[in-house]
């Protein structure tokens, strides 16, 4: 079974959007053994998006659209699709009574060119789209299916991942891909690559690495007939990865590693609470990104200031004036003092350098992507040091996130020893 | 004159990687004014490359292709060109001496395979590439030219920056792509798109909605002699939405929202506090994503927990009691308690439903997407409600991004209001 996507939008010809959705879709038809020859990239005109839908029909099984399904002049994805399908545009009225529900509910006056979104070639169902006003659209004809879905990444993803996911599992020729995803944290990608080699060379599984921000997924993927086999056919290696690494797999598939602190701390009825100079809430922001943190997430103190870090935190002024604001007594005294103040089991603290803000501290002297993040709990406190950096090029925003990811990889150690 | 890019590469299609040099050669092309209506992706398949570069150069008087250069079995981007132009491949003593020396140089073993590097079809040029081993090439024949780049972003940018657009500069007709982006927040793309719809069939200058997450951006694009003549083919339009919505334009450019904010308010010496419940931290965490930002924002509190709303932030508890941790007069409460607190000149409170978390907050029966800003400064306080939410269904990703986007959009209209 092929697959193609068409990306439809004249932004991304012009470069102002990087197409992060085909690539998402690569992954998907991938992951299910659907092969994937073409994608067509095509801007918002009617004669040309036709043109290319004919030619990705000619030659693919399936066609995922990609854009163009908003309200506007310029969205022009369901007329392409009525129109290669022969199949004229109708407006449905379960599609209407949704849109104007969804307008009401959120206070906005309905204007005409909306009612579009309400419709879709006749031989097309909507696909329910939970984060915007655009439906998605499933079409199938002459042994051909064409899934349309909307532009914007947090309405695509979730659709994809959704709806289309399960549309393409029935589509199949009877083998799937089975795959099995560690997540693992403190070990770097090359390490682990040269640990697992003769893992990497098995026939029937393959071992993949993805070095992702401050952690590696290693991904064992397999063909089987059903998930049963799969599972069956993947487990003995995955054993041995444990064997060999049992300290750094940290979880499987899809648990983020914020997802399985919260948990543990759920578990054992045990809070937390963060303290945070550089990365200013996004240590936070990790936490409550998950259903359930407040059972364990307390809060915080965002302390982007020396007097901050004092007055709200607890650090002594002493310890600023000996050591400076991003320093391992500071990190330490920002996590224990927090702890004491929030009242929580632990408290986690970052200070560091995230770059290119001559302001931020009067530690100027000390380098950019220097970090210390501090774990305070009922065995008192430890500090580590980082750095983030490579000849000082590195992003601002690649050293808060891996500051972040390093935080919580070292949070996960704090609370396995203590578990002991 | 038209262009098309071919980028080749299973890798792109198995979603392993992200084409983000399409999207710098699409940013090229728009500059230059070179017409580009399609993109093709393709896999490391000669028959299918050959086809798909066929049909390129049918359409296209451009080609840039995109990987393939490389020196293994997979590398075949030299082998379709040599097909479709009809060009045998043959070895370039030139390639051949410059290759043997960069490997000494590097004390790498060449291997056999390393000298396909140095072929070329018969009617190419050779382009330097200063940071890999492959060379680029260009090709002309019958009107059409041929550009092919490698394929690591690093080896592509300034070979695409460098001699492809000497080269088109070249080919051009003396037209450039001029273009202003005005940044718009506080209204949505479909009002917008009806305020502005006589703008919208402009003949000179095209105006192009582009929806993002809590703002809309607006691209007025016209094709000029000179950057001189594109600005003032322009203005007219500009000044004129400037005129019809002066409320909602808050920038132009590449200037965000929160780097707008920090540099009001360093200007006027002021200073911003957070006190965020639902976001987490995220809205601290958009603040000092920007190179100094501290000298504005201060810091603030994550203030997930009621009591936490209390202790940190001052809510009365008599209020929370009242009216609960989400709503009206809690959000004030915190805005006001934290400007106190921090001793800054403004305090932005975020407290809502991020949704889907029973155990956020006494507040359960509150909708998923309810969300309360305040903000706090000389003049007083304002609290605004939004309900970010669609059916319920809303991710809370979503409802947290939107959230901190309307906090930011709030916040610049009270700082645009004082400034009065």
């Amino acid at each position: 079974m092929k697959a193609e996507v068409v990306s439809v939008g004249t932004e991304l010809l012009l470069g102002q959007t990087v197409d992060t959705n085909a690539t998402q879709a690569g992954k998907l038809f991938a992951s299910l053994g659907i092969d994937h020859y073409h994608r067509q990239t095509v801007g918002d005109n009617l004669a040309r998006l036709t043109e290319t839908l004919k030619l990705a029909l000619s030659r693919a099984d399936i066609v995922l659209t990609i854009g163009g399904l908003g309200p506007t002049q310029d969205d022009l994805t369901r007329d392409g699709v009525a129109a290669v399908l022969e199949s004229p545009l109708v407006e449905d009225p379960a599609l209407r009574d949704h849109l104007v529900e969804l307008m009401r509910s959120r206070g906005i006056k309905m204007v005409e060119s909306q009612y579009r979104q309400a419709t879709r070639p006749q031989c097309a169902e909507p696909l329910s789209n939970p984060n915007g006003t655009a439906p998605g659209l499933v079409a199938r004809k002459d042994g051909k299916t064409v899934f349309c879905l909307p532009g914007p990444p947090n309405e695509f993803n979730p659709m994809l991942e959704g709806p289309v996911k399960d549309a393409l599992l029935k589509l199949g020729d009877g083998t799937i891909l089975f795959s099995r995803t560690l997540r693992i944290v403190g070990i770097g990608e090359a390490a682990l690559e040269e640990q697992m080699s003769d893992l990497l060379i098995d026939p029937e599984v393959t071992l993949a690495p993805y070095a992702k921000v401050g952690e590696v997924h290693l991904r064992l993927t397999t063909r089987a007939k059903s998930t049963e086999e799969g599972e069956s056919k993947v487990k003995p290696m995955a054993d041995e990865i444990y064997r060999r690494i049992p300290e750094f797999v940290y979880a499987e598939g899809e648990d983020s590693l914020p997802a399985l602190l919260i948990k543990l701390l759920t578990e054992r009825s045990q809070t937390v609470s963060v303290a945070e100079s550089c990365t200013g809430g996004l240590l936070g922001a990790a936490f409550t990104s998950i259903n359930g943190s407040s059972a364990a997430f307390r809060g915080g103190f965002l302390t982007y200031t020396a007097d901050l870090k004092r007055d709200l935190a607890g650090v002594a002024q002493s310890t600023l004036n000996a050591h400076g604001t991003v320093s391992e007594p500071t990190a330490a005294e920002m996590a224990t003092g927090t702890r004491f103040r929030l009242k929580t089991d632990y408290a986690i603290s970052i200070t560091g350098v995230a770059g290119l803000d001559p302001l931020q501290e009067p530690d100027g002297e000390k380098p950019s992507g220097l970090v210390y993040i501090g774990i305070a709990g009922p065995n008192g406190v430890t500090v580590n040091r980082y750095t983030f950096t490579a000849g000082g090029k590195t992003s601002r925003d690649t050293i808060r996130q891996r500051a972040v990811a390093w935080a919580l990889a070292s949070f996960r150690n704090v609370l396995v020893s203590d578990s002991r």
